[in-house]
């Protein structure tokens, strides 16, 4: 297979850049550098195998499987089924301080099955597929995972490193169960990293966000022959919407609020007893998202108060704002500039012009510089990487693995994540998240420098996930 | 001039029917239809004098005072500003039981000025007029009282009568603050007729009314530099007006919920901090009224509660459902068929003709029958004699003043009520209504009759105003 | 009464009664309910058995074929799946005129599944039930068939017997697609009756109506990210929905108006592309129903355009008003009385009482007189008896089956459906099916009555389907 | 550059330390300010007899006569009536090039009444009252085209002054209506300033908007007895409303509207037949604005449509965004630092801390420095200079002449404005217009460095007004 073939083009990342701007890098460094490739035919096929799984939330069984097998295969101590997810897990190794994390995705996405093509086929028409590119996404940390658990067994690091499986990412929030249940807490740092269009370390935030559902609860009747003895939850429901669109003159301009109707009556003959809403609010400070929840509850009461119905407003999910770590980014930044941009091959290049292309987009290809840490702007999205980035100080970077803008959450992702392009980011991703740490746990002012950051940031607030108590929404 | 002209001729309605189905009418029947024409001229020279002034709902003043400085001359007790209200007055003669009361009313109706023409012609533009025919109804009435109170000071009949001069029954409701202060409370019985395009006793009801103002309070802000620190008072007005009609599903076919917006904000760029509905509710049953404005009350509160607003609503005016009483409206179909319908002149023909013309509809001129009181369906309109008729047996009739099928509240009526066709109507309705009185004088079987069909249908319901305590709203 | 005694004596009420007043039964008459009696077992049997099928609309396989093969054992020309739909036959017998139809329905409902037992208990937890009776139905009507082929058979009656098995009458609609292809285009008369829980000969009409789909299409866009470049669907649907509610003042109080929103986007963040309501526009008239469907496509139009999105009003199915026929509803009146009605055992008596107690309604047991044809209302409900009402004389009935006053559709009525009270009415209703029908078959004058009635009320009006062109929605 | 050498010279306040940094103050910029304090009792009494008449928009009659007989008495030429207002006129004197304009306004706001006292009271209890100082704007501004004019007439300065009296600023925008008519199309560059709570350099854009009013016209029907014959265009309306208020999320969150409903009925017994929005439209970007507008008229054709009303958007009046000129910026910014902050007496200072008292804002006073003219935000409200500013260059300033923080159109505009406070301003405004007109009439290359830098902002685009042709709303 062609992406068997072009593995040995992998390796040849080289590290130029470096000498020049910082100290040359450790001999740990060009050690991890080494472990990542000794392993990229496993990671590879590791994330080759997640990607035919294609399986989406919480129903990550077999991906997290391959994963947490091949972990405890490689020595790590795994503890399976965490914060009461059948498919999260954590794998460990070493013992004492610096305790450093990495994490994990590996979901899908509901019908985007898509094959390795450069154009639009689904390999099983209405499957999953992975869209947002998590099948590299799990291999490349734990692949960096391996790399830094063979330094600390050989003795050349001292401290733990913790290998997190985190499903669930793109609905329910698995990490805001594992945040919730402190499964963070005695981290000193943690990793991760996410495919993109383009490479670079993180230093924006993104949204906060809660995501709700409101219900209402009317009085049934037949609507033709009696509807004045019936309350309708609908006429709820509606007035409610009504009064989010009237409230979005009276929010600050950068908040979000966004629904749909996720039951608005079975039959047109019977006055509906039964309507749900399900509500996103968002905004790049969480008080905001709490302030607008507070009246998104005044709302849902006021509309049952004005129709003789009931409301419930219940949080499903949500997540806090993302808390930068510029000092981490700085690390990161410096890595990956060592490391250095991917170089593609011609067929690589044809296959990224051809999705661009495909698309209707600017034909310009992979993105290939490292861009800067300064004048990064709020993301609007929201991810659960947030809450844990007020546990611990959460360092992240993004590696380009698709053409650059292609559309996300679609199937250009799913192409490129399924072959040598995709392949070539996990390596680097693993690359990168090795040498941060190989940073982290040589350098004890650098680290301090991260936590000093984190804490003054973050004062004296006690996260609390949105996530609601009791066991997280496992599917039957 | 014309109207004087045909004077003459309004004398000559005769009484044929009457002795086939019923006792010859008495000498005092016979009287007062000679009193009423014989002070035809007064009371119609008065009818064009109020028609002339054209005075709204409590600016009746040179109205008022022309009625009750009549009855004043004629040897009545006149007592003005009764209920707060300078345009009320009563005039009463005699003492004793039976005390019957005959109402009359002389308010005018904004923007309908018109000359007593067959053709649309305000005779002054923009003022009022009497498009509702109050300047027959008030002197009709009070000329009904004149033939009574010459029987009793003749010692033909015993008793007492009493006008009662109710003003603002186009708007506010005269009648409801004299029935809320208990001027109606120790009358026997109360007649009032009513111009119409056709003459039959009533035997129907009317619906019960509220007239509410439902006010949000809001809290401005500059609508362009911080909407977000603004509550609109208009959205609360907004989402209380999309719950009305939410509601409309779901209230019985026949209520009716109607509304304008009375204040929706002074200038765009400042969020509303005030917000006023209109807003009237009717059913042909006062306890659905009072049910329909329980649940208003709650619209008002949850919109307020939706859009972090206060609310207020504040009844205006209101009034009951009118309590029929078929026993009377017998009596009163008894007397008008006696009395025979109105016959016109080849010229008042002609006037009712091109007043249909004008308006586009049948041509059929004025309606010449004494309509029957079986099958007459409820009125969806709502009059302030409701109040009454909670309180003393109420009868009525209408009587023809104005072509069949014209429009109400419109030109049409006040052209007519300024010539000979309404002036006919007024000295028959006058008949009416004083040989009505004298069947109450004279029989006091009737009288009982009367007055048990009304304890049995009211059976221990008390009434109650819907006017508001405190002085009715006096314009300045 | 009274009231019966002067209408010629058509509602005297026993058989004993009927030798008075009218002619006394013919040995036809006689005979047809001796056949029903002869087969009782085999009907009950029937009906047991698509009770227990319980299969909802167009789904009637078993059910279908059970009655159609019983049909065919007995001796009629079977011809099955017409009118494209699978579940619909018709079974025939005999030749020439008089052609008379009979109608049986076997649909279930889905969720409402029962035991045979006084109080709540679904036989098959979620599935379907016969909450409409119509396992009695089919049965009954093809008894009442089979009782008049045998007449037919042995030379006592000339013409043609048609049974005609009509599916899906909760939804879809089978006799309206039965009724656009022609199907009841040569009959002289169609008779039919329905389970309920009073006894009487139908002479009221039911509301014309149309179900609607309304679709709008938008464009899709981060509802986070850039909602400024998406076109809500569903800002669409709402404003539709709002517009549908502010035109509920401005319909005749007698129409009805209702929707459900069938879908309103799928996940919060993303601007919904798609969004549908579910509507049904009722009036006593279908001209109205007309009206109002007019008034709603601009509705939709003009949502769109507000909205720049996409609409689309799509008629899924509808029927028209029933007309009635009253020469007709005599005829059935008198049979009924002759047949008498219902008695109970004292167990089927406590049932109903347990049934009622179980509901909180008042316990009177079952229903155990004929009720009038004089002063039927109009039912606000639909039928698509109403469409074949307008290309045939549709003669109807219903026969207590359920306890008086039990809700419908809903569990009681599968309940009493599969047990001794339902048996008893399937018999009566076979039994009065099969005596009119001799009545029509054996005197020309009042089958020329019926169909005289029916020609002077359509007049000139050719039935015309709401149901569109195209084969029925066979579900797969 | 230019920029970073002059930065240092900015920051030194007074005037002695100009000589440093920048050219000597001519003897042509000395004198202007002579000229000022010469004419300063003139221009104060002006200020405060206009403070006293208190004309709001286009009835600025007293007003405009007092500046424009001024500017005659003292030999300016004095076009009255300018482009259809009779309170525009425009003074000029001089003749060739350059030609500077300098623009001021003089309308008032209603119900703004207030004394020149710290605390809250009405001169005239309901009265309009100068809110937002433009009693001070038109006489500096005067006083400083008479400086300029003294100079010319003394042959000390070469080229032509033009002082434009530019009425109604707070409602219809005098400007836009001179600026459609094409009064500023000759001039080189214009002058204005405006009284704020700071001093600096204008160097932010404001908001481009339109004023539309909205209009629907339905059907009218009695609301209680035929709601079914009426069309209301108060439903139009709602759904309009509905329509912008969905819109919201669809929009830049940059973008802003907001609205009054004007006119939403008369009487609730009457089914609406007129129905009014009024609505304004911003947005940073005209071609936004426009975009916005494209899509109100498809609300409003919508929501006609769908209620079978007619829809009617005009535009009312409108301003472009503010096209900055930084290099004017500087050229004022560099006067206001020669000219110094104002200072106050312990009266005025006291004076200010108790409005501030009353207000409950931070007391601190009059603000005393020169703010910078780097980093302004752009103001998201609206101003007619915007128009203006895309004709000519369009240089301006704020002065401090209301306490820090005070509430903006609000009573202590009113009260500072009409004492020393305000006159102090007064003066430093006139001054400032003077030097900065002196500096681009002595020095081409800083009137070419000013338009050059317009030019290119400006590039091809042509100025056309959102006023509507035809004459100005002159109120009667």
């Amino acid at each position: 297979m062609m992406r068997t073939i072009t593995l040995a083009g992998l390796l040849l990342i080289t590290a130029g850049a470096w000498a020049q701007s910082a100290p040359p890098p450790s001999a740990a460094k060009q050690a991890v550098v080494q472990s990542v490739d000794r392993h990229a035919k496993d990671l590879i096929a590791l994330s080759d195998e997640i990607w035919a799984y294609a399986e989406p939330a919480l129903r990550e069984h077999r991906s997290a499987k391959a994963l947490a097998d091949y972990a405890q295969r490689k020595g790590f101590r795994v503890e399976r089924g965490v914060a009461g997810m059948p498919t999260a897990f954590i794998a460990s190794y070493g013992s004492g301080r610096p305790i450093i994390g990495i994490m994990g995705e590996y979901d899908a996405l509901p019908g985007l099955s898509q094959k390795a093509e450069s154009a639009k086929s689904p390999l099983v028409a209405g499957a999953a597929g992975h869209g947002c590119g998590h099948n590299l996404f799990g291999p490349a940390s734990l692949g960096a995972a391996l790399a830094i658990k063979e330094l600390i067994q050989a003795g050349k690091l001292q401290g733990t490193v913790r290998f997190y499986g985190t499903p669930a990412e793109e609905d329910v929030g698995g990490k805001s169960y594992m945040a919730r249940d402190g499964l963070f807490n005695d981290l000193d740092v943690v990793l991760s990293w996410h495919p993109d269009d383009r490479t670079r370390a993180d230093n924006m935030s993104s949204y906060a966000m809660v995501d709700v559902r409101v219900e209402f609860y009317g009085k049934a009747a037949h609507a033709a022959s009696d509807p004045w003895n019936g309350r309708s939850a609908v006429d709820a429901l509606e007035l409610f919407t009504d009064g989010v669109n009237l409230m979005r003159e009276h929010i600050r301009p950068r908040s979000r609020m966004h629904y749909t109707i996720a039951a608005g009556g079975d039959v047109p003959n019977v006055v509906p007893e039964y309507g749900k809403v399900w509500l996103w609010l968002r905004d790049s400070q969480r008080s905001e998202v709490e302030a607008l929840l507070v009246r998104v509850r005044k709302l849902a009461e006021g509309a049952a108060l004005m129709t003789e119905t009931k409301s419930a407003v219940t949080i499903q999910t949500g997540s806090w704002e993302l808390l930068t770590n510029t000092t981490g980014a700085r690390l990161i930044d410096r890595n990956l500039r060592w490391l250095g941009p991917i170089t593609y091959t011609d067929a690589e290049k044809a296959f990224a012009l051809a999705i661009q292309k495909e698309n209707g987009i600017s034909e310009v290809g992979m993105s290939d510089v490292i861009e800067s840490i300064e004048g990064q702007e709020t993301e609007t999205g929201s991810t659960d990487v947030g809450d844990v980035s007020w546990i611990v100080p959460s360092l992240g970077f993004t590696i380009a693995t698709v053409p650059k803008d292609a559309p996300w959450h679609a199937w250009p992702v799913v192409a490129t994540s399924g072959m040598s392009i995709g392949h070539k980011g996990l390596l680097l991703a693993a690359k990168t998240l090795a040498a941060t740490a190989v940073d982290l746990y040589e350098d004890p002012a650098a680290l301090q420098a991260v936590r000093a950051e984190f804490e003054k940031k973050k004062g004296s607030t006690v996260f609390q996930a949105y996530v609601p108590p009791g066991p997280p929404p496992i599917p039957k």
